[in-house]
């Protein structure tokens, strides 16, 4: 029998990432030494964070002066200023506010604590850094899906992952904050049910589905498994992108 | 090389459930038809719908008085008045209201549209059913949980799971509304990262992202696998409840 099956696999031992490495080839790299090879169809979800420091995006903390601003909301966020100052910097609007916690809708759009800007799985402690998330996530997806598809003619989808609180439901899960060769958001308005009823559910989130899927893999303690092969999630080929996966402000009845 | 692997199985053939239906009976059908074997640490994710059919959470309309209240909204979200009752019926507080959306906390302490009354995938057009969530989920979850551990000696992990809507972005994606077996939300504040920080990330929504993928296999079109088999999700078992998914009222910054 035929089963519908999706398979996450993790790519074994891709290595700690430095700025400049190719991301396709490390990828290249780990699907060889796991045995895997690349089908038509499959989807790689690589972690925001080896992104970042491949394409650069550490800032040191040394080399930052912060605002008078940037000041005041150290002492409310209990953080140093330097790192709250790159926060800003990556900053459309603040949203939410208390002590410990800023939200903010950043750079990209996405709703979300500290712009993305992470302290942690940066450098050795001591070296005070902080990673902010790719300039163009979906660009770094094309590029990765580019060099897979150049090295295997295979047509594969790309999804950068990170990992988002939610406003009422404790624990972070997968988002795609970028994407390349697949349809992130399908809209399945008009779609009847086995009894002939128009389908209520409007679109779904099939990219935020499959970071998570391939997130609870990854771990997040670690850098051991930052990317994962997905084979079988079921999903429409295309140029999408990020920008799909957001609720247009008109919509928004929580800001 | 050993791989890190998670690997989702839809159940084929599952039946329509109707009210009764013994849903670990019907899971050990599937299974076998399969030729799927459980292994201790594997998790089932069952869709709420079927677990709602099962358990007899089907109301007809034609039997509900709608109130001077539930009239009054009606008109406002472009609902049948009986169908506004019955969400009113399972709402705790509104949390927000504007033309065709209800946002409420519904009795279990979701955040969610419609308080998770549904019309589509109920019973042939024509006739007028909704579909309230399970009493409590939790305890669907033990039921199927212990009926499985009866039949096969196993020691699995049940998630009833539910699609919602989310603020900031499009697309619905998998929660999970009922756990049984597993720890549904991972603590990992005090972790270590590779280079001694002390991880940010605080707690994992793990039963959330299990739910999301399996949603994802699922599809929402039809009812054909609305249960499905995930193993190698790395989790904790434990005797965890839906409510520690839900972020305490006073750390929700957004209703």
């Amino acid at each position: 029998m035929e089963l519908t099956q999706m398979t996450l696999t993790a790519l074994p031992g891709i290595p700690l990432v430095r700025p400049g490495d190719d991301l396709a080839d490390l990828i290249l790299q780990g699907l060889e030494r796991g045995g895997l090879h690349l089908q038509d169809g499959d989807i790689l979800v690589v972690a925001q964070k080896i992104v970042s420091k491949a394409e650069g995006r550490a800032v040191h903390l040394v080399d930052v002066t912060p605002s008078e601003k940037a000041r005041e909301l150290a002492t409310t966020l209990g953080k140093d200023p330097r790192h709250v100052q790159v926060i800003l910097d990556e900053t459309k609007e603040i949203v939410r506010l208390k002590p410990g916690t800023i939200i903010v809708e950043e750079r990209l759009g996405l709703i979300c604590a500290n712009a993305g800007v992470d302290r942690s799985n940066v450098a050795p402690a001591g070296e005070e850094e902080v990673l902010c998330l790719p300039l163009d996530p979906d660009a770094s997806a094309r590029r990765i899906r580019e060099g897979l598809r150049a090295a295997t003619g295979r047509e594969v989808g790309v999804i950068i992952s990170d990992s988002h609180n939610r406003p009422w439901r404790n624990g972070v899960i997968g988002v795609a904050i970028g994407v390349a060769g697949i349809v992130p958001v399908e809209d399945w308005r008009g779609r009847r049910d086995l009894f002939g009823y128009t389908l209520h559910v409007t679109t779904v989130g099939v990219a935020d589905m499959v970071a998570s899927a391939a997130t609870l893999l990854m771990g997040q303690a670690d850098e051991g498994r930052p990317v994962v092969l997905v084979r079988g999630a079921p999903h429409t080929r295309g140029d999408g992108t990020h920008w799909d996966c957001l609720r247009p402000r008109e919509e928004d009845l929580f800001r």
